[in-house]
């Protein structure tokens, strides 16, 4: 029987540019990651292939996947439907494979709640070195300005709380290597290492 | 005041290639991490220098460390003392530096009471995957080839026990590569950028 594959969830506050990371990882040529593709009701914008960049589906059919429980997460923006297709999933991660998803906050825990087992990385904004920055040149910024920053960094904090890492995304090409890295660290971990070790004793 | 750095513990079976993987890592130019020279009373070979390679000690110098708690951690192999300098591991994590140290299964044991917090990775032979070859190639491999591998396993599993992760060891380059990525991974742990982030808005 294979090893089953890692479900790594990157999420965090919108705006933060998590679709950007996403993009940037899946571009690089060695990526083994296999991204999830979502499903949504919203129409293909040029150049969108369907199976590819989105499967696209009429509202009727999304809600039928809703009711038959076939949606590991979904959410409505904007009037249209978004979620992430479960099937998928987890035939994928049963063939050993690594999937990605790359979703909003409330699908994040929409996910942890069938799979607790899963990789939460919380895409930050670069606010906490900025903060620091602007603190240690308090007098030449306002005031506001740090107060401003300061609450955006204890919104930040309270939700990644539910996060097992944290990626600030000061440069997309630091998030991808810590993102790729968290992925490599975690096949390494010992619990990991000891059941395949433990699976291939029981051989004998 | 500064983060306190990482200290990162790389130990395993003796004869598993613990310092050729060291030399590969601090070989890289990029490499962060620290390395915590040992104390010996072993002669210095040709080429070694005093403080580059070991700090070469006398046996009394040595027994004196020993008595006024200046080591980590420290054995004897062969009639010689080798042994790890508390307070260079201490001042550098106060510098905010990861410190890495690469030691006996035992002095690992011994790091662990003092810096529970610290990591330890378990450098294993590449005998996983070689047991899985030879299971599948069973019938063209003597059964007592395969028992010797197994016993093997079965000890290896019982010693990683202690560890928070495990690196095969089946290439060089990428036991290197793991070792960096676990390192990397762990300063995005969730529960430490949250300290960052705490301890940035007591600032306030």
């Amino acid at each position: 029987m294979k090893e089953r594959g890692l479900l790594i969830v990157l999420s965090g506050p919108s705006g933060v540019g998590k679709g950007t990371v996403r993009k940037a990882l899946f571009s690089q040529p060695d990526i083994q990651l296999q991204y999830s593709i979502s499903v949504t009701t919203r129409k293909p914008r040029e150049g969108e292939v369907d199976g590819v960049d989105y499967f696209f589906k009429t509202r009727e059919q999304f809600e039928q996947m809703i009711r038959q429980n076939e949606l590991l997460e979904w959410a409505e923006y904007v009037g249209n439907y978004y979620g992430t297709p479960i099937d998928y999933v987890e035939k994928t991660l049963q063939e050993g494979k690594d999937v990605f998803l790359e979703i909003e906050v409330q699908g994040a825990m929409q996910v942890r709640k069938v799979f607790p087992e899963a990789l939460f990385i919380f895409l930050a904004p670069p606010s906490l070195s900025e903060l620091r920055k602007r603190i240690e040149m308090r007098g030449t910024e306002s005031e506001d300005l740090i107060r401003d920053r300061l609450q955006a960094a204890k919104e930040e904090l309270e939700m990644m709380d539910a996060y097992d890492y944290v990626v600030e995304n000061d440069q997309v090409e630091l998030a991808c290597e810590r993102i790729k890295a968290i992925v490599m660290a975690e096949h390494c971990r010992r619990e990991r290492v000891a059941q395949r070790y433990k699976k291939m004793l029981e051989v004998e």
